[in-house]
């Protein structure tokens, strides 16, 4: 398999952490989204919407979006599960995963940090704040729908899910941006035990071979 | 089942799409967002994280988030499938869901248009016109991605899945803010398409028992 991805995307982070955490070895394609690769010639002709990461199966196939792509690799590449084996703990990860990338993490990406700033002539500072706010914000959320749920070490359970390839690199994200992470215990111990485990460290934006930091 | 929900939230919309193509009945529990009744002690009980809808399952079992209720509905009321048999036609089908449900439609939820408007003392024609880029420019990602797909008579293949349960309210929203739908014939066929099935047009904010129009 084929991942076009960038160190730094969330979106990429996620894909990078199911393949680890299936131990299936990829070619890793850097697509400097600072630089615009994204809307090149070339890479219009994997990804037509410009989004990063796309996942080029082992048939030639190109599929986009993180949580589909995690998904697929889930129902191709079973063990180890990301996913329980019931339909309502499938529920409960699906709904832990879909809070960070439907709730919170689409108002951090680029393009809209872009917009704020452009368009709307957001002050650096304005725009932090609503970076800020957003993650910290839509963690606590997070954290209540934790609250609710059996403990474990993970998110859900004792064994890392979709929901903890989603929880790691919206925490990275914050902590670029100095988000308060205070009174978040179910989600910050679940993150900490994802940091212990060499499938997320491996992820990582710091392992990647683009990494500039 | 019971669904708390809002005639005119999006993510409400979708799931009462899917409980209606599947025949299944449901009880319509109101929650009306504008007024703030997803904030109130009451629907805390429902939803610790304030989010609508919840779907609340015959067995009492409260779930969040649209998408990951739909799959769950899927797996347990199987007929009529919602996802394809194959894995990579589940992956398309998701990704198609995912994008309006990650790229579009969280720019337009209440709370980030409110946060626009009291923090970032942003004007009613900037809001409107951040609301339509987004769901233009977004549509016509979702476009591209289906020039790549089969030809159907929905957004893939020729019965509705997840992905049309997501685009048909998106849609709506955007013709409330006056978005142009030009150039996105497979998008607006797909539309059109749903909008004759009555499954949707029961679903829609219309006819929903607590709809202001």
């Amino acid at each position: 398999m084929k991942l076009y991805n960038y160190f730094r995307s969330s979106a990429s982070f996620r894909v990078r952490i199911a393949l680890e955490l299936k131990g299936l070895p990829y070619e890793y394609l850097p697509v400097h989204l600072v630089k615009g690769e994204h809307k090149s010639e070339a890479y219009a002709a994997v990804s037509p919407s410009g989004l990063v990461p796309t996942l080029e199966t082992d048939e030639g196939e190109l599929l986009s979006q993180s949580m589909a792509m995690i998904e697929y690799l889930d129902e191709t590449h079973p063990q180890p599960p990301l996913l329980p084996a019931d339909a309502l703990g499938r529920a409960r990860v699906r709904a832990l995963a879909q809070l960070i990338a439907c709730e919170i993490h689409p108002m951090n990406n680029l393009r809209v940090l872009k917009y704020l700033v452009r368009e709307l002539q957001v002050s650096e500072e304005a725009k932090n704040a609503w970076y800020r706010h957003w993650v910290r914000s839509g963690l606590e959320l997070f954290e209540k729908e934790l609250q609710r749920l059996p403990g474990g070490r993970y998110c859900y359970g004792d064994t890392p899910t979709l929901a903890d390839c989603c929880l790691v690199p919206q925490v990275f994200n914050g902590k670029r941006f100095d988000v308060d992470f205070g009174g978040l215990p179910r989600t910050m111990a679940a993150f900490d035990a994802c940091m212990q485990h060499p499938a997320f460290q491996k992820a990582q934006p710091s392992s990647c071979p683009d990494n500039e930091a």
